[in-house]
């Protein structure tokens, strides 16, 4: 869909399409509507980025909250979102051995156990390798640090979720 | 269940508990749990509120955006969440007269066209007729007056939906 179409919806129709680019946080695809008609892909990003950044310390912990674990329970019973679900799978999170699965389990709850919310990395850039390496490394980060490390790995879901649904024009001009 | 097993919850099962008392947003009751433990309900209700109350103006619009249509298509599609399925039926949405049904139509349309999210109310603290008077005059608001209108509205449900949830010792006491 192009960014005129886009501008061009109400309100209902544009959380239907966008309401999960950040996960289960429909409130911040609402609030940006206020803000159109915008200019371009980029601009439209730009205002989802500003949202969350605007958001107290509490906040942006709580758009993290309503992540799901990587290679977690709702994968295991097919509760992740449809934009999990593939971006899970994408990075092979439904194909880990064993021993990898058990590792990640308890990396996970150590993880969060330590900063009172999920890992989240952006899977479709990353590799069960990388995943595995990148959880067993942050969560060793001071706090304040892996908050803002983790809100820019939401971006970057986000982004790439945007790019699945409206044109990025910038993109096709590369 | 009481508060200080409520206190004791991880964040997922806070979320899952609670993650529905302002509909569609997840992340608020995901921010507030960064603030456990809360001395009583009403600091829980009041952190809730604070939260919603530092919202930019889009935000909060964010937040009523996230609420259905009263009387609207989710309700005849059966796509309600469980709480406003149980909230609309009980003000007698689902039994509307085919001449109400049409009106409450219309006065929704003729709201969201003026303001750009969808009119919220208490429905458990209303019937059919109130609902009807209340939607017909609140259309003819100003913008902000209505926006600060709804919000509160939002909070009573929430103060309704967590007092279905978690024990009020307060209300007990009355």
């Amino acid at each position: 869909m192009d960014m005129a179409t886009v501008n061009a919806l109400p309100y209902e129709d544009f959380v239907n399409l966008l309401g999960n680019v950040v996960e289960k946080c429909p409130i911040i695809t609402a609030a940006v509507w206020s803000g159109r008609p915008f200019l371009n892909f980029a601009a439209l990003e730009a205002a989802i980025s500003e949202f969350i950044d605007a958001l107290p310390e509490s906040g942006k912990e709580g758009v993290l909250r309503c992540h799901p674990d990587l290679a977690g329970r709702d994968l295991r019973g097919g509760t992740l979102t449809r934009e999990s679900r593939e971006e899970q799978t994408g990075a092979g999170m439904d194909a880990l051995t064993s021993a990898e699965a058990s590792r990640v389990t308890r990396l996970n709850e150590e993880y969060k156990e330590r900063f009172g919310f999920p890992f989240v990395i952006c899977a479709r850039l990353s590799d069960k390798v990388t995943v595995l390496r990148q959880l067993s490394e942050r969560r060793r980060n001071e706090r304040a640090v892996e908050r803002a490390r983790a809100v820019e790995e939401v971006k970057k879901i986000c982004r790439l979720r945007l790019q699945a649904l409206v044109r990025d024009d910038a993109q096709n001009k590369l």
